[in-house]
């Protein structure tokens, strides 16, 4: 087979064969075709599309490119939860606990942050102790034992998407859905569970903008699991503000912790249990997903959620006391408050450019592998449509450095808008897409 | 400047600055873009086109990414001519002595040929002792002195076409308008001439294969003489069947004496009157088109067309003894006819197959730096509307070996069809553009 044939095949708006897709994928993996093949085809995709089947068999063939997560060996169904990515989005850390205190397994892998998405991993590594390192081998005994493990995900899984995403984040192909549906998705099913939630984000601080967008990446990725054997549900929630009130690693582990106390309630409780809700309901655990959320409501109410949630620590290292002692997770020196400086209401945030404010902080990354700053970030104190009076606090900006800290303050105040007259929220959940 | 910003703006289908145009050609020409970010911005512009300004920037920053030819110590209007590539298409050995024995000179470079379409430096080199390689000072040299010069392209000429045409063929983008503009172009501009006269070949046995994309090509090359300075004509010729009778380098090169002996007529010889004329137009030498056809076939009547090319001959080497005896450019010893199967007429002939069944003959490569057997080749018998009779000879076939002329033979019948009622031979000339 020669490659360029089936880049020529592709520019020409063909579908591509099955056995096609198999040599593009195998090629990547073994290292056999040219970067400079890859990213034409990669290009000629983004600009003419992949049908749904197309992009159903990249995706299984990139998710068996290497070592695929066994969990048969931890009892029940298996659930897994994906968010493409949003700003003060910490709902694994909220879920995660609540659903596996419900007797179902939440074996999980997670990535790390980049640009202004944060990520579980880093998160959960701005707690003293915890290690994210996780084998095979401790994961599924972790499994079996605790019912919840988070870990970075394991070297030798689809080297295909590692090879295929780094050379889309450089030759301006990452915005396809195809491509962002199979790296997403081969992730997902080679790390093993039966079900898997994904929570698509759109809005400013989305990669998705509008609902379209979202809905297509949503559909493609939901229609995938039958071709693929998983249960699949998608909810399109929105990111036209911060989901949390705090941005930054240990902060929103510290929102974690107050909501799993139940101290705080909003959007970011909502969205948690909506969807820990829809795990439930791939699990056969609940018959709706209104039980599903009463029935997460309830493990936060007596204590169940927070107590797997200090299981989960023991278990991986975490330090214990940061659920009792918020100074266990120091905050980073340089404080600076951000004030009104006109009286009105909040009409708009630009959430990615809030998320790039946390980044300036020190709490982001600007490119991959930079080292992070825990302790930096962001506490928001006003949501869409509140109203404000001059002098009022809007956020408080966390950073190692006056300069970044001003620096970050400046961003943030240009990302929020205000206007005379007030706005009403936008809806938390666009639109849920399953089978 | 971030090359990949670039990318996203031709993917998004906007305009390139001439700024981020010359950061990308200076990235190519230096090195410093990896080849996999240039081939997905290359499929961005397959795509997604370029527009006439933004293709002119470019062939200019191409031009411009080495050495330039400079002719001014050669008197004179300086014409050159370049085929984007047929089938038996010998005019430049025809017409550059011709036109440089009226006065106006030819200081040409030339390349080789590839896949089913020939190259005159191939054509020159199978002539005993021909050589190609010349200095420019030589070349400045002859140009004074006799006025023509066929020569291959020196080594520093536009680098960023030589990297970017390396890319284009593995990568399946060949087939653009602007790219392939930009790359004849570039060359042109650096070879330094002040008039370019170009054939742009429409049919079976061309690139183009549509009127419509030559027409497009053509414009985009015409409408960039006028931003580089340079005069531009070109002519739209049809390739549904090869130009000439002869196919190969020792064939072709005998064909091109026969028509400047005055022996040969037909369409060889009238699109390298057509050629020829609208050089002298463009170096003002004739009024007319008409009287500059008139004026070059009375240089075939009067010998002095076949003087300047036996001035050639001798100011690089070739042996003069081929203008007079044949066997001075023997063939290849394996000949074998190709005859009619039934009677009837010449319907269709595909053109690019004939050109391969040449290449299969030995004449023509495969990939690039192939060596050839420049004794091989297909004489034709039959023109497109021709008569037929059942054993008729329609073509002889000539190859170093039994095998591979068969197998010439073959592939050359079945690119001919035949059937009971006549055809109308296609318009040799199709449409002249010109500022």
């Amino acid at each position: 087979m020669d490659f360029q044939d089936i880049i020529i095949k592709k520019r020409d708006q063909q579908q591509l064969t099955s056995q096609e897709i198999s040599f593009f994928i195998q090629g990547v993996t073994d290292g056999s075709l040219p970067d400079y093949q890859i990213s034409a085809l990669l290009m000629a995709i983004l600009l003419n599309g992949m049908t749904p089947e197309e992009t159903a068999v990249m995706t299984k063939e990139m998710a068996n490119s290497g070592a695929t997560f066994d969990l048969s060996s931890v009892p029940g169904f298996k659930v897994d939860k994906h968010s493409t990515g949003g700003v003060a989005d910490t709902t694994t850390l909220i879920l995660a606990p609540l659903v596996a205190s419900v007797g179902v397994p939440v074996v999980k892998m997670s990535g790390r942050g980049l640009g202004f998405s944060g990520g579980t991993i880093d998160k959960l590594e701005s707690i003293p102790g915890f290690r994210v390192d996780v084998t095979e081998e401790q994961a599924l005994a972790y499994g079996r034992q605790s019912g919840i493990v988070l870990m970075s995900q394991t070297d030798n899984l689809t080297p295909a998407d590692k090879k295929l995403y780094a050379l889309r984040d450089v030759t301006g192909t990452v915005d396809s859905i195809p491509l962002i549906a199979a790296s997403i998705m081969s992730k997902k099913i080679a790390a093993g569970a039966d079900g898997i939630v994904l929570d698509v984000k759109c809005g400013s601080g989305a990669f998705m903008k509008t609902q379209e967008d979202a809905r297509a990446l949503a559909q493609v990725m939901v229609s995938m699991g039958r071709h693929v054997g998983r249960k699949v549900t998608a909810v399109i929630s929105g990111m036209d503000q911060p989901l949390g009130m705090k941005i930054g690693n240990r902060l929103e582990v510290l929102e974690a912790i107050e909501v799993l106390k139940g101290h705080t309630k909003g959007d970011l409780l909502e969205v948690s249990l909506l969807l820990g809700a829809h795990m439930l309901l791939l699990a056969n655990r609940v018959p709706t997903v209104e039980e599903g959320k009463a029935l997460l409501a309830k493990q936060i109410e007596n204590g169940q959620g927070l107590a797997k949630f200090r299981e989960l620590l023991e278990q991986q290292g975490g330090d214990v006391r940061i659920l009792s002692d918020e100074s266990s997770l120091p905050l980073s020196p340089c404080a600076l408050e951000v004030r009104a400086e006109q009286s009105g209401f909040i009409t708009h945030m630009n959430t990615a450019k809030i998320g790039r404010a946390s980044q300036e902080t020190g709490a982001g990354r600007a490119y991959k592998g930079q080292p992070l700053d825990f302790g930096a970030g962001i506490v928001m104190e006003k949501r869409l449509g509140d109203p404000v009076e001059k002098g009022d606090l809007l956020a408080t900006v966390y950073s190692g450095t006056a300069e970044k800290a001003a620096s970050a303050a400046e961003i943030l105040r240009s990302a929020i808008s205000m206007g005379p007259e007030t706005v009403s929220p936008p809806p938390l959940v666009l639109e849920i897409i399953s089978e």
